[in-house]
């Protein structure tokens, strides 16, 4: 029996996700316990193996472990064997031989965690994979919908607004809100969109103004900032004019809608400040129930059936 | 009901320190124990967030914690977000949201660390912010004194020699001791004191030799040895010259005198290292004492009441 | 009474090395169990004390720590107070004064860990000293060996292959290897040998093709690409013809012979990819072996007489 992994949301499918999102409920409710650690992983290791800068995500996905009760390690691939030109193959059968349960892994190539999944008999959580996938940032938003917006996903509008071309988190959440039943719009200029979007359940539209008004949510994609460099956009002056999510555009929206970032912002560039402080921005709720999906995840993968009891109940 | 940081020696005042001292007690007897290990913050998360290299500093917070049970980790400046140009509140309020119960916090500026408890919802503790405040040392310092001196605080004499104006320890020590009744003469070059003293509870001297004879405690400062390029002193040898402690000046204090240093030293420059091995020198008991004081402070500011029995008594 | 220590194969001796194989079969077991965690060792702390890098030897006896229960901490060397001129001895004395009860040191200079034993009151392993001794590494070896090879220590033929003269893992294995009764032969370039083997317990040879057929176990070194650079060989593609295991030498061994390299490999110079995959090689179980032993190895330094019971039985 091979281990499961969570490689994509298109692994999932919609029934996946809304398995998973049933198990972050439960999770949300340990983290409102005033001891929020439970014993279902007791004895389990998860590693996270970054090629890639994240301490938001790492620090995420380490909460999450430790408040299962599992051990963590960080494989830091600045200070590791793979600057003495171990290859990628070696350190994953290293590290599944020390009897690592789970690795997280990030790198900037597509398609490595499928690689490290085959490679190792640890059960593998993709954290990003170059402009692929990034499932556990598809989920958490999800979940956010979910649980902040009272109505159901069938029908919902939803726009990602930004660079969607570079964009693994733009790539997993189109494919886990249109599951889900949702319209998903995108909005970018044309140097910032796929080749193609054959294939993609999408409309686009290159005027964000004009879709605002029917908008349930707008998740904006954060803008890096190398992009200019590489004459992708002009500058980033009049990518905030035409793509900026100002207060005048947030205006717009209507009164029940929802502002999500995926993180870190660039504050006055893809988004003011005004707008992401603003009562209808959900970007820290984000942060905070992507730890429960991260716990649900983890749990997935990994438990057996132990109760999610508290520590007394041991 | 906001919640308890530990920002300043300020804020203490003397009936805080003198509460803190005594729950200090507790803890070295937790330390003193086979098992130095209790359940008191299972479940509580202690994040160290430094934007200034401090190993030794954050080692003691980690220790600490973890001799709570608490879980611990660490947002290493270097390889996070911040690289990404995420402003300190985006970091902070990111942290907060994935549920954290404390941040240990050092930045090279001075105030930050009153921002952060502004901008989240954790206990904050300052590890250092600028020149101004380092309450945690102050605190193992007049454990230190308390323990290590069989005499009242009450009209001790404390000498404190070397770069006042640049050091946080300096001033939150200064503070500390004068709450607790010590009487403190500063030593130092006038370009290694602040422009002005206006409203320090404190004598200035000098000469380091005049006041040896009647001095209870010779606190030594760090030199940093950039103040030399900056042209603050004339040489290295010059400084210690004039206010190194070497043994001819040690040899000057009283019998029962005690010998400090917050580490880490310049051996040779701001201390010779017979005096620093030497049986007056109390330097490691300080380490000793930081992780008890530690303890002490993570338990002020988020225990709720658990007794400090040992794991047995689960 | 002083802590012990494991600073080297020679202190040892064949009767140490067969008391902590047999702690290694009692720890392979634990690691065994669905979970694979005990709680002999709670209350302790591990530190890590690395200057020179090393991901895969620190993750192994990070795991090994963990799975005993301690606690574990990494004191960072680049962003620690070695940064700020503390001396290697502050250092430990700081640490030990934190009231840590193993260090597992690492360092480019022969002989630190016996100084780091003589300054701390902390036990202390030596997990690389220069050229000199990596103890931990020859006992895995043993133990893979012992394990995987049906066959009595006395009398088995190893061959020892690559730069003998930079190993520490050649070192340790040759003393630990024939201090259990094996044969031992030695295979380099005459530039990659000691100056002197005046007191090796070994045979020498410079034909590696002409030793196989009568060879139990080849034990590949890693080749370190600077000694291309300090023309201590030709070039890696000489090097690779006269002395790396291709799969024309591998077919050369007895049926039962064992292949073995300490990692982390240069796929391609001292071993081929092949060989290293093919079923002969226990390249990764000499990791998993290694988390065993490191778990033996704390235990016998730290250990008080707690059963291995498992997490239920406290």
């Amino acid at each position: 029996m091979s281990r499961p992994h969570l490689l994509s949301i298109d692994d999932l499918g919609a029934s996946g996700i809304r398995e998973l999102l049933a198990l972050t409920d439960n999770m949300a409710e340990v983290n409102r316990r005033p001891i929020p650690k439970v014993p279902a992983l007791r004895g389990r290791t998860v590693v996270s193996l970054f090629y890639e800068d994240s301490t938001r995500t790492r620090l995420s996905f380490e909460t999450a472990a430790k408040r299962l009760s599992a051990d963590t390690m960080t494989f830091n691939v600045g200070s590791s064997s793979v600057n003495k030109g171990e290859s990628l193959r070696d350190t994953v059968e290293t590290i599944c031989a020390m009897g690592v349960d789970a690795i997280v892994v990030r790198h900037r190539s597509a398609g490595v965690p499928w690689r490290v999944a085959a490679w190792g008999d640890a059960s593998v959580v993709n954290a990003g994979d170059g402009w692929h996938e990034h499932p556990t940032q598809a989920l958490l938003d999800c979940y956010t919908v979910a649980t902040e917006l009272d109505r159901p996903f069938e029908g919902l509008r939803i726009v990602i607004v930004g660079d969607i071309k570079h964009s693994r988190v733009a790539r997993s959440n189109v494919l886990a809100f249109s599951a889900l039943g949702a319209e998903v719009t995108l909005v970018a200029p044309g140097t910032l969109l796929p080749p193609s979007l054959e294939g993609w359940p999408v409309t686009v539209d290159h005027d964000l103004e004009s879709v605002l008004a029917t908008t349930d949510v707008v998740y904006v994609l954060r803008m890096q900032l190398e992009r200019m460099e590489q004459a992708l956009v002009p500058s980033l002056r009049e990518y905030t004019a035409g793509y900026g999510l100002t207060p005048a555009r947030a205006a717009l929206l209507p009164a029940h809608a929802l502002i999500m970032h995926p993180g870190p912002m660039n504050r006055g560039v893809e988004i003011a400040p005004e707008v992401a402080d603003s009562p209808r921005s959900v970007i820290t709720t984000q942060v905070r129930n992507g730890v429960a999906v991260r716990m649900a995840v983890l749990y997935w993968l990994l438990g057996s059936g132990v109760a999610l009891g508290d520590e007394g109940e041991r």
